[in-house]
């Protein structure tokens, strides 16, 4: 077993101001129970106050993109989200060598991803919580988003952490609070509190061999024509099948002009994130995933 | 036959600027044949192209509001939505005494409420039109919507015109484009514009006697704590069941701290607008409707 032991964990929700399950669990915890275990402590956050009392996603910039080490060290970047990044790496962090062993974000998403536990990061830690949330919520995706990058790279909240990991959970719209992705929602963090848990006290249960996952591969963007004018959208027969697989040739866009714009690729992808509203920002239309498999390091 | 006969047909999107589907199928049509019948002069009209440019519902106030006639007739109410108001009551009224026959205002909903055409006043025009869409589009809800009211009391944009509707489709988060949602938007309109012109020229195929349709009774507000903070969500086994039953005793919200409260209404009744996010702004949770019935005048 592991000598490896886990002392503080912080739960953020509010890191997009209108993603409500996060913000309403967070309120809710802070006044029971919920988040408290004997092993170690756990703090509690709301990250992007401002956004949350405009219900926008953010102010100035997105809050999650801004917690690269590059970021978090250029003082020349001073908007709100610019600053509340720094702030929050204070209390957190710092990045590099943080106080918190493990930061929980919760986020929503439009897409109908069900309940995800996203890892940006590899090792024996990662694979045991994410076999283990598997094992006890069979709906569970583990979503394993760029786990090659250096830490310091990554732009991402829970990397202030020395662990970190979302908790993405959709179908919601925006500013809407859903009862069945808020309970999956506080289930999740559940068993991850558990594991630590389990983790720290060397208690753990009997885990399956491995579980299966999808790696985030590349992005695709809306189709747009010279002008940059978007020419079409998400064809419905990919829209809501997040994580199903995609063959080559299969519909992906449909245009305007009621064209259908096919796959192209060699291989059968899982797309994901697909039409999440907010990265229409950056005329994004889903990630592609592939299949992996996280093996159970203890075997 | 009826003598009645529509020479000007309004049809107008982006009333609210993040409902993606009305926008560019208005973008669309101005470059094709799709919204031009014979026996009568189409236009097209982008409302709120300000909240558009924002990718919000609105600005200042909700424009979908503003078209009381008490409203438009004050001068005092000068804000960017009020003024628009007034402009395009200019355009395509003026209420009571209008230059256009019919309004057909476009909109998206994150409810799940299918494609709906949302019916503001009596007469026999409505009764056929609302008959005529069922029989070609069965999955098409008919919601008649405070249909008893006086039209100067209406606050609906589509109220300027003689005769108005609302083609009101969903789920589909604010800010995104749905392939289904749109195209199921753009059948509508266009059976509208069918009916329209079969009405011009007495030329209405045979119609079913009666069919169903729902009708507004009141709207519901999320729980809230004696400081008005919301202290529960619709319940899951609302959410999403749009025009499906709800009978008395079942659940209605889940509370924050567990618990389940039940609908004390004496009457099955049929929620919509379940969890629209716009509607968050005023605490409504859904709007209650009964069944209704709507026969042929004809027959």
């Amino acid at each position: 077993m592991t000598t490896d032991r886990l002392t503080n964990v912080a739960i953020v929700g509010g890191t997009h101001g209108n993603e409500l399950a996060g913000i309403y669990l967070i309120n809710r915890w802070q006044h029971n129970e919920f988040s408290r275990r004997d092993s170690f402590n756990t703090q509690l956050l709301l990250a992007n106050t401002k956004a949350m009392s405009n219900n926008r996603r953010y102010m100035d910039s997105d809050l999650n993109r801004q917690f690269a080490a590059k970021c978090l060290n250029d003082m020349s970047l001073t908007n709100y989200e610019q600053s509340r990044a720094k702030v929050i790496n204070q209390q957190l962090g710092p990045k590099g060598k943080p106080k918190t062993d493990l930061v929980i974000d919760l986020h929503n998403t439009t897409s109908n991803m069900g309940p995800t536990l996203l890892i940006p990061q590899r090792g024996e830690f990662y694979d045991l919580l994410a076999i283990y949330v598997r094992h006890h919520m069979p709906e569970a995706v583990i979503f394993l988003d760029e786990d090659h990058k250096p830490n310091d790279d990554h732009h991402l909240l829970c990397t202030t952490g020395r662990y970190g990991v979302i908790v993405e959970v959709g179908p919601v719209p925006q500013g809407v609070l859903k009862h069945r992705v808020t309970e999956q929602m506080a289930r999740m963090t559940s068993l991850i509190l558990d594991f630590v848990e389990h983790y720290n006290l060397g208690s753990l249960p009997e885990l399956p061999n491995e579980i299966g996952a999808f790696r985030y591969l590349y992005s695709l963007t809306l189709p747009v024509d010279d002008e940059g004018r978007r020419v079409g959208m998400v064809h419905m027969s990919v829209e809501g099948n997040d994580f199903k697989p995609l063959s080559p040739g299969s519909p992906l866009f449909a245009t305007f002009d009621g064209e259908t714009i096919r796959y192209t690729g060699e291989k059968t992808v899982y797309p994901t994130f697909i039409n999440e509203a907010a990265y229409y920002d950056n005329n994004l239309a889903m990630s592609l995933c592939e299949a992996a498999t996280i093996l159970n390091p203890l075997k």
